[in-house]
């Protein structure tokens, strides 16, 4: 099953809205057969693995990341596919929670004589699927905030200056966390002082698999901005409140870039909202990547699932920009607090990890 | 002699003026005497390990971490002692930097037929001592930068609240940086708002080896300050600039607390200047705790030698007070930056240690 939850984790970033699906085929011992969910989300992992096994798959057990699917999508149900090739064991971590199998996929196979196991590894399965289960059962997509300061957590200079904070390992770990998401978001303010692409740079990795998503409730990106320059290759979404003047719209669509509005709250555009609407679209990991606005309100909303917080060795003193504008706070004890669960050097910076201490 | 050198370090922080040294004899492949320097900087470490090794110590083999003295201070010369014991040979991991030895004891040694040899572990050695040799050749203390902050940089809320910020296994660590150091400095504004003791609450350290010290330009520290009512027990000195009344100055003398002037600078008083006056009182390693423009004046000058950096697994916002006011920066290519040395979990906590890039 470890191998299986491996294989599907090559998948994280590129299958949604499917969840990242591994699966691995073994008889008498010997693996027969791997697959995991292809960009896009299909073919299905079982698939996959059925596909190679060929014949090997007679007889054999097959350990898959998740429940097989039992209805018709935008492919055939992999429990058919599975009872066809004639598997006499499937063992799984979790159950899908899509209202469409939850449990269908067990009860059709057991029904066709195969044996069914569950539950197994399930926790690392859970933690691997989380943006499919959020978006499945919450409708909210796993959002990953992700911030590179200094020691004493500025992002910039007073004068805007960030390039570069943190060095090149850290860059790069960026790129893959990139790669492992659905989508980067970013506020309006971080297009104009830094104008990125917020494409995955990285050798075997397309960039043409990543979303880019701008929460801009004033329209203050620029038309020349790179992200909308580039919104015919890359996928790239304006996400606004109700209210502008189609005129105002006209060149970001013009360049291909797709308008979104969603509910207007205190602060600007209500982040909760922005987020729903990505899942309603199929968005299940998004990582935010900045600025200041966006990283208070996910915090301040309980709504970042997990932190990754890159820490250059400097330090900048207080007229720097700082990571988070006010929560704000009354009192220390309403600080929101993360559970760290890895930290790693990047070259001369830090990497620390944290989940919601709720998650 | 890396024995030696672990012997050496229990004498950090309290061997002030005198360097904290540490010295192995071995006869014959076996340890006959250990000996480090003892609280208040003697008897030397060569003294220790020779009355432990008694009449063993005749031909026998000395490590000691650094060159033995010549000249007669507190106590007479161990060089002396050494020959007396009948030692044939002494390893010495670097020079004293002492203009009064600097090469003396090697001479004095050899002069009376013993073998000597240099430089073993040598830049071990040097950071050991760095306060000492700072303290002897630059007339400045080592000084150790420690801030807890949260993940953005934060010290405390809005409203001044910083207790507790970090975990008791970060605060643990920070009492045993405290008896590691001579003397622990804090701003004023520290004191207004945490009224600290600064002691070091450890099992089996004594608080009373502690010195505090308050950089205090405005003489804004209350008399009723925990440090002033522990100032008869524990050494505290009150660094300020010159031209306070002595009607301002009476109540802290009064209470036992030493008042020095150093010159002023833009900012208040002059820290390099503050810590020449520690430097000429003997002081080899000090520990600043804050606050935030301590901190920034220390960054700025170039005076941190390491830096100790808390990170609390928390996000306050923008309205946080800052771990450092504006150094200002001009560019992000001035910004200091230094490098890491170390970097470990302490319960929920981060801690990376750092050195000056200088260093």
């Amino acid at each position: 099953m470890r191998a299986a939850l491996a294989l599907a984790r090559r998948g994280l970033g590129n299958t949604w809205p499917n969840p990242a699906v591994g699966c691995v085929i073994v008889r008498d011992g010997r693996v027969v057969g791997r697959g995991w969910t292809q960009p896009g989300g299909r073919p299905h992992a079982e698939t996959e693995a059925l596909r190679r096994a060929g014949d090997l798959a007679r007889g054999a057990t097959a350990y898959v990341t998740l429940e097989p699917c039992s209805h018709f999508g935008r492919t055939p149900p992999c429990c058919d596919a599975l009872v066809r090739a004639g598997v006499a064991r499937v063992v799984c971590a979790m159950r899908d929670p899509d209202a469409r199998v939850d449990g269908r996929g067990f009860t059709r196979l057991r029904e066709a004589g195969i044996a069914v196991e569950e539950r197994l590894c399930e926790a690392e399965a859970q933690a691997l699927n989380l943006g499919f289960v959020k978006r499945v059962r919450l409708g909210l997509p796993m959002v990953t905030l992700k911030l590179a300061t200094t020691l004493d957590g500025r992002i910039a200079t007073a004068s805007g200056e960030s390039r570069w904070i943190t060095g090149p390992e850290a860059r790069r770990a960026v790129h893959r966390m990139r790669a492992a998401h659905d989508a980067v978001l970013v506020g309006s303010g971080t297009v104009l002082s830094d104008d990125p692409e917020l494409t995955s740079r990285l050798e075997g990795t397309k960039p043409v698999a990543d979303l880019r998503v701008v929460a801009d409730a004033r329209l203050r990106m620029p038309a020349t901005a790179r992200l909308v320059a580039t919104a015919r290759d890359i996928p790239t979404w304006l996400v606004t409140v109700p209210g502008h003047p189609p005129s105002a719209l006209a060149p970001f669509q013009e360049a291909g870039v797709d308008v979104l509005t969603v509910a207007r709250g205190e602060g600007g555009l209500l982040l909760r909202e922005l987020l729903r609407a990505l899942a309603r679209r199929g968005v299940t990991r998004v990582l935010a990547e900045g600025g200041a606005g966006i990283a208070a309100a996910l915090v301040r909303e309980g709504l970042v699932d997990r932190l990754a917080w890159f820490h250059a060795p400097g330090v900048m003193g207080g007229d720097g920009l700082p990571a988070a504008y006010p929560l704000p706070l009354a009192r220390l004890s309403e600080m929101p607090r993360f559970l760290r669960v890895a930290h790693r050097a990047l070259g001369a910076d830090m990497l620390s990890e944290y989940v919601s201490e709720g998650g």
